[in-house]
């Protein structure tokens, strides 16, 4: 059942802790698994991404070919219904516009001792792109994740998407077409992305992994991290909505829904000050969940993971968020500004009465990739800064070297390394 | 024996591409001693702890103590000679004003539409800093691993560092005072980094671990990239040099044994155009190694993993360079411009015939904390950035959500998340 929890009641911290420590990742065991797919794709390539996809995904890629032509993404994007092709543009421009504004800036500048420092950011080579196959083929998401690498100045962006039995996702490839993408091929699971990390012959190894995927596809980007970037480690997705009773109850609910759709593993938390508004919005979420084509999955993620948290005011939400540390924040009151200053974690915040999360998911430009599972403590959501590397720079002219070198001879010999010493003091 | 290859040899590109992909990281499976000591802390907290502690370092935390005093590291610093606090001292101003700098701009701005959409950056609240125990204990790692993050603004900074039978290294100790370490905690090992993610009774659990360590502490980061932030996957460290003939070979001699006396493992890679001066710099090495405290260590790594590349035009290594992507490439040239810029890939870059690359380990100010084993492809070096976390904000009015919501509407239910598409059309 969904959890109803009151802040002044005395067994409210432990209640609270416990929701907090609530782990709704899977501890299914795949490493093992996982692990056996990387060695066997590094040691066999193509032969082993061609087996394993005949055995998951249950097509010969030699047959049905590896890759997705371009012509075939040009073709899903012109045959697009208008309105639905007006969208993906329209959140196109939105998203790389705000990405543009990321792009970071250089640093190049000499000292009072005459040295030149500086910093030089420059793209990675190439990029690959998970894009799931079935329910959770989202466009969006290959915007999301596109667009920033776009941005970046990738050379050239893989996207690797299953297609089981060879059906494609039209949207998926319209949007892959939208974005720019260099190849779409055929490939999914662990398997894809140990192809990418390692290279294959018909796989070009790329630098930074990125992108949304099941089990497998998540503890194979973990595993791999080191050998490439990846986005980050990714959880069930989770949304806390402050609200007050001044709002429509069926739009809250509307909102705690639209995380909970997503997965049974997703949560949903609603803080109010209003005992009375939080009985409205559970009996909305009732109303609303049988109109759902997405009912079951809702209503499970609603009953296992869903709360409601009363509080006395609605400011006192403030740690308790920062606890949570949420993937999303929507602050539906009149007035967002003191809570949105007094929260310090969390992935996105969404303010005011006119701003439902969805809006982010899709075209207000922001990125909808976001830490999850309290990671919004210590990350971000994805940037163009992921497909980007800094190289730091250094020139001394001899009277810089002069200025600084004995402070570093000193710390060398300090520290017992001699060969550190003799390269600066020779010099001085 | 120290490599010799000639770019315009026949069997160079094979010779090269085996450099490129030799792995100098050791391939000991520690991962399932580190998962077991993982779980060990986790669960059993303290006691874990201390037990692992008596076993690897041969001392009783109970007895000798969990902490140094804050007074200790006080005494450690003010004992220091005058000279190497004069030298400690200039390290963390130039290094502290140099990430001063890399401090991230919030965003704030209202769009067309009437959207208001912008990004917070926000301080992780907590950071572990590991510090080796033993030969590896170096005060300016300490100087490099915290600067950041104070300067990111982070409220607690822990560190750890083994004491094996209770011994302190006392300039380790004085740059914790420097930097304003908060506490140091008597612990070392995987079980040190574990207790740091988890949070035991006497470690305060942080958001994010940094700094070097051996196999184990390596191993346990990875492990544990999800539950905490961490810096990077690290590994022998590695410098290239690029070198003309007007060089004294002596100098070029100690820069390439500035890195091979770190560890057997290190790597150091001589680019050069003249035979006669690749002669003349590896009589140097043979010269200088014996005069070494550290000529054991520098001599196995040198012998063992050196190389010294003739090419027909320095401009010609970049390309290879590149494909190296090196932790510390050096260009000790006349004119280091046309090469620096035609490189793409390096964790810092060293210009010039008075930059040794020991100046940056030191005293430049950019962070020595860099990627390895070829990771500046898509990595870089330690930055403010990396304690600190960015949350994305959007703010809509009724004008803003009816300029873009009938796209999120559509894209929504093209999804097939009909909740996603109800919160939005509700309001419209």
């Amino acid at each position: 059942m969904t959890e109803r929890l009151d802040s002044r009641n005395p067994g409210f911290d432990r209640a609270f802790a416990a929701l907090v420590d609530a782990r709704r990742e899977p501890d299914a065991d795949v490493a093992r698994d996982v692990a056996a797919i990387l060695r066997a794709v590094r040691d066999d390539g193509d032969a082993a991404v061609r087996a394993y996809t005949q055995r998951f995904d249950g097509h010969d890629l030699d047959e049905t070919g590896w890759r997705i032509a371009p012509a075939e993404l040009q073709q899903a994007f012109d045959t697009l219904d208008p309105s639905l092709r007006d969208a993906l543009v329209l959140a196109t421009d939105r998203i790389r516009s705000y990405h543009e504004a990321q792009r970071p800036a250089d640093r190049d500048a000499v000292d009072s001792t005459g040295m030149r420092i500086g910093a030089r950011w420059t793209a990675v080579e190439a990029a690959g792109l998970y894009v799931p196959g079935g329910r959770a083929a989202y466009p969006s998401s290959v915007l999301m994740n596109a667009l920033p690498a776009k941005v970046a100045g990738v050379d050239r962006i893989r996207v690797v998407t299953p297609t089981p039995k060879g059906e494609v996702n039209p949207l998926v490839l319209a949007a892959c077409h939208l974005a720019g993408i260099d190849e779409v091929i055929r490939i999914g699971g662990a398997q894809a992305v140990a192809a990418l990390a390692y290279g294959t012959d018909r796989v070009g190894r790329v630098d930074v992994i990125t992108g949304p995927g099941n089990a497998w596809v998540a503890e194979a980007k973990r595993q791999l991290y080191g050998t490439v970037g990846i986005d980050m480690v990714a959880g069930p997705s989770e949304i806390v909505v402050v609200a007050d009773r001044d709002n429509d109850p069926a739009h809250i609910a509307a909102d705690l829904l639209s995380q909970s759709e997503h997965d049974p593993t997703s949560q949903s938390i609603l803080f109010t000050d209003d005992a009375g508004f939080a009985d409205a919005v559970a009996a909305a979420v009732d109303r609303i969940l049988p109109t759902l084509a997405t009912w079951d999955t809702a209503e499970r993620s609603w009953r296992a993971n869903g709360a409601i948290l009363l509080v006395e005011r609605l400011i006192d939400a403030a740690p308790l968020i920062d606890r949570l540390a949420p993937e999303h924040l929507q602050l539906a009151v009149e007035d967002p500004e003191p809570l949105f200053q007094a929260v310090r974690h969390a992935g996105s915040i969404f303010l005011g009465r006119h701003t439902p999360e969805a809006i982010g998911d899709y075209v207000a430009g922001p990125n909808h990739v976001l830490p999850t599972g309290r990671r919004a403590r210590f990350s971000s959501g994805l940037s163009v800064l992921d497909f980007m590397k800094r190289t730091s720079f250094i020139r001394c002219d001899a009277g810089a070297l002069a200025a600084v070198g004995p402070a570093a001879v000193a710390l060398a010999e300090a520290e017992g390394l001699p060969a550190h010493a003799l390269s600066v003091a020779q010099r001085l």
